[in-house]
């Protein structure tokens, strides 16, 4: 380009214009990827759908040319295309065939229109669910790593008016794209995550199917000991990995036979060894479970739930600091659970013998530090009404 | 900038150098990001952490003037830094608290080096490991959502020599931040993958601990479905869910007392009917589990193994393709097992013998078709000899 400059003035002004107009195009496209980058970035970094949806739309909408953006979910089971406003307060959902949303969900096609009103795919009962009279959009879909729609993007009301310029699509384009990897990792996630809770659900059940008179024993010891882990001042995934120990503590009953487990009279020696086996078992089935880092040590606080604060527990005849925090926990939740509960050999004590029955093993049976955090859960949670309603919770999930 | 333009000649061709230059600048940093977003849309579609490695070295070595760019990512068990070499063919192991590389993890710091080998922090022993003489490196920790290093990225010999220039270095950093993202969701994926794994092979251990005598016969039943699967002609998906439903057919048999299921004698009637239960609590059981979409039929295809394709099994009395092909499949493969293993109530069948007992039930209890397949893949695995090595490899994992 420098070689072809010439002297001659007219031609050099016409030069300059050209020239700044390069410039700026170029400058503007190095603002527009920077911004890119940084939107993704603040994308990247949330994996809950609830949190990132509205995210998404905040950051896109001060990012674009338009007064609005919005992103519409695939729900297959519900066949919708579902959004949230204004944060978390009123979900919005579409049929899945309805409107341009709709058509470039099912076409997999951008839509770009400069008056909705005047096009035939337009459905002006989503302007009214939105709450937002829309003009010219700029809708895309969003794809999966396979290529198919899972989600849907729309620009609403280019700024300045008239329709999207070919370069403002293009870069909205690369917008869409980002967000769409973005959704896919959270729904991803969202449902690993669900599958995850739900194997440990159906391994809680696997016990109560077991030892039917302990019904539900495995999901109030779990209740319990988040209240105790939450008392006493535990992080909030601390709490929730304790809760989920909670659910698996007994799962070694399940190589305890029939006979011995549901025995209505007293236990031989031989079969109250084979009892306490179960302590063992639960650490070696669940050792076989590949937990992610953070929650390694679930089998060994699911297991320990019988060591005793003064050593004289099973299975090893740890003592105090040696046994995890987690089983500490999770031993005065199962004692407190059964001393409460019909069992084959003992009927239900009230609530308040139980607790009076946990403070007096206080230095004993177990942690100091514990049982007084029981007794603030207790004296906070636990009298009969407020646990009534806390159980009646839990159980409906 | 217009405005300031003059007539004299001299400043003139300054002013075009100027801008000269400043276009090139721009038309640089464009092209950069570019490339940055086209290679960092390739890393996001792969999830497979031993696919995604040697991917990434391949496109950020292709985008950055380097000669060769490495990633070494963290495994927290062995203490190490890892990258393989190659493709899959060589994997190459650093503590995590040697050379450069180590350095540049511990310290969550960025190492921009012209000359390693005058450097005090250089290790050459790594040099010899990836085969590989480095000169002037730029070297980033990749970090995960949280900010923490799970890994390190290396750029080797800027290409024209000398050091990293300050340009090259930013666009390094943003490569790397790209990399991070792609390395943490493969490794969050494939840690919740085997989870996921982890917990199907818990059910199927429990279904052995409860069930001594036909210890192995889930495995089993999932090995055969599988290979009958293959030869059916399924996809690596489907039967990669049919040997997942194999593994947990049994499953409701949990709920069925020890003293029916270990029963050495004859059952009567009301005890049949406990047995025959399994299957639908197998299907009640499993639907509590939260399968990903594509999983959604595993409680269906796992329970639905004791109905007979003439429409005489339990527990719905369905019959032909109102059964779900991977439960046709598992039926086969569970009588097969059942047959040739020791039971209460009988000796093994020979190999052979077992073939000879399926064959007869072709079109009455079995989908004929899916005997044609398990003939095919009997004959060629299921001989003894090729068995015992194909159970030992499927137990040694």
């Amino acid at each position: 380009m420098r070689k072809g400059l010439t002297k001659d003035t007219s031609s050099d002004i016409n030069l300059r214009d050209d020239v700044n107009e390069q410039l700026q195009k170029l400058e503007e496209e190095v603002r527009r990827y920077r911004k890119l980058l940084e939107v993704s970035a603040s994308f990247q970094s949330e994996m809950d759908i609830d949190q990132l949806l509205p995210l998404i739309i905040k950051r896109a909408t001060e990012s674009v040319k338009a007064e609005k953006c919005m992103v519409y979910i695939y729900n297959p089971d519900k066949g919708v295309l579902w959004t949230k406003l204004k944060g978390n307060a009123h979900t919005v959902m579409i049929p899945h065939n309805q409107g341009i949303i709709g058509w470039v969900f099912n076409n997999n096609k951008p839509y770009i229109v400069a008056d909705v009103y005047s096009d035939s795919h337009f459905d002006p009962s989503v302007d009214a669910k939105v709450d937002f009279k829309a003009k010219a959009v700029a809708v895309f879909p969003l794809c999966n790593r396979r290529g198919k729609p899972i989600a849907v993007f729309e620009a609403i009301n280019r700024v300045g008016g008239g329709e999207f310029q070919s370069e403002e699509v293009k870069f909205l384009m690369m917008v869409a794209h980002q967000i769409g990897i973005a959704i896919e990792n959270a729904l991803l996630y969202t449902e690993l995550l669900s599958t995850f809770e739900s194997f440990i659900d159906v391994m809680a059940f696997t016990i109560d199917a077991k030892h039917p008179i302990s019904r539900g024993h495995s999901r109030r010891v779990a209740l319990y000991a988040k209240g105790i882990a939450r008392e006493f001042g535990l992080s909030d995934d601390t709490v929730e990995k304790i809760h989920w120990a909670g659910l698996l503590h007994d799962y070694g009953k399940i190589s305890v036979p029939d006979s011995i487990l549901q025995k209505a009279g007293k236990l031989d020696d031989e079969e109250y060894e084979q009892i306490k086996r179960h302590a063992l078992m639960t650490y070696r089935i669940l050792s076989r479970i590949h937990f992610s880092r953070y929650m390694r040590d679930i089998p060994l606080i699911a297991s320990e739930h019988h060591e005793r604060w003064d050593g004289k527990g099973y299975p090893f005849g740890k003592k105090d600091e040696q046994i995890p925090l987690g089983a500490r926990i999770i031993a005065i939740a199962d004692v407190f659970d059964a001393l409460t509960s019909f069992r084959e050999y003992h009927s239900p004590m009230t609530f308040a013998e139980a607790r009076e029955e946990i403070l007096s093993e206080r230095g004993k049976m177990f942690d100091p530090r514990v049982v007084d955090a029981f007794i603030r859960y207790y004296d906070k949670e636990l009298d009969p009404y407020k646990l009534r309603q806390t159980l009646w919770k839990s159980m409906g999930k």
